[in-house]
């Protein structure tokens, strides 16, 4: 009973990452019909989104189309260090934490060979490349602290080594806020082999 | 350091209903750098049903624009039904199970001196015109089995009382595929007072 043009709508919705069906027929009503939706305005910031936005083409981070990022761009940034992230999302979290002041390389995922992602997929002989073009000291390797981003971490380190970069990895222990009863046991066995000295 | 045309987006895409700032942001991303992606569809389809989705002008539920709704415009539905809803969406949940013959009236909302929802606003003395125009036998008030819901139930029988229509309301009972022992108090005492013979 639905007209065609609310069912394409619903359709799309669905597409979204964690939205199911009814979840699309929420949304896709509540945009039509309530009153603090902004419907056009959505539709139209994608579409110039969609123009704008692309990946820099030495980084792999958020960039203006055809441009280098900020980061990239940036005179003052530490060019002797790249941090080694898995995907955009992650250069957004460590530049506002304000700690870093070095560059990027988005890996774009982990390796898995399940999935088909090959050292290739990450883009990590342009990484080599990188180091050994830009006189890079330090390659920090912030993979998510996961089995696969691990694997990946440790992969890295050893196409690395021979160069003469220090590799490092961000620590694992405690996050801040957290509980230690809350903690898992991965978690605090890392918190306790790394533990500092006050 | 973001691009003011993401910034934008995510911007719009907080204004969704259950989307915090880093949702958005995951979104955004997602939907620019994701293979699967369509934005560019759910631009255009968001555009193409605001262009022709509106409501129906009898029962207020979804229509294409200026025209009356599926249900209003069916010659074999039983006019002298009209079952009292919340908004849209129950309609479509109503249709979907397929046992409903009869017509609606789309509240829009509920009663709410807190939030300043008077009857007025839910269309209330247009249901009581159509009710006396259409030669209505049966007001079904299907609003939410909830504190507001049965407010706005007992406050429609009130208005209609006089007009010599039945007025009924939605079973309350344990839902299908629920478990007795999860049953709130409440449910439970409307399962048993309104118990059925075998």
């Amino acid at each position: 009973m639905l007209p065609e043009s609310l069912k394409r709508l619903i359709h799309e919705l669905t597409k979204l990452p964690g939205i199911g069906p009814r979840s699309a027929e929420r949304l896709a009503l509540w945009l039509l019909t309530e009153q603090r939706a902004t419907p056009r305005e959505l539709s139209e910031s994608i579409a110039v989104a969609l123009d704008e936005i692309g990946l820099c083409s030495r980084c792999g981070s958020i960039a203006i189309k055809e441009k280098l990022c900020d980061v990239c761009e940036n005179p003052t940034r530490d060019r002797s260090k790249i941090c080694v992230v898995q995907g955009p999302l992650d250069v957004v979290a460590i530049e506002r934490s304000g700690t870093y002041d070095g560059l990027y390389h988005v890996l774009g995922g982990v390796l898995s060979p399940l999935e088909g992602i090959t050292p290739d997929d990450l883009h990590i002989p342009y990484l080599i490349e990188r180091v050994e073009a830009e006189s890079v000291t330090e390659v920090i390797v912030a993979t998510n602290p996961s089995a696969e981003g691990d694997v990946t971490a440790s992969f890295i380190a050893e196409e690395l080594r021979h160069m003469g970069a220090k590799i490092t990895r961000l620590a694992r222990g405690l996050p801040s806020g957290g509980q230690v009863d809350y903690a898992d046991a991965d978690t605090l066995e890392k918190a306790l082999k790394n533990r500092v000295e006050l």
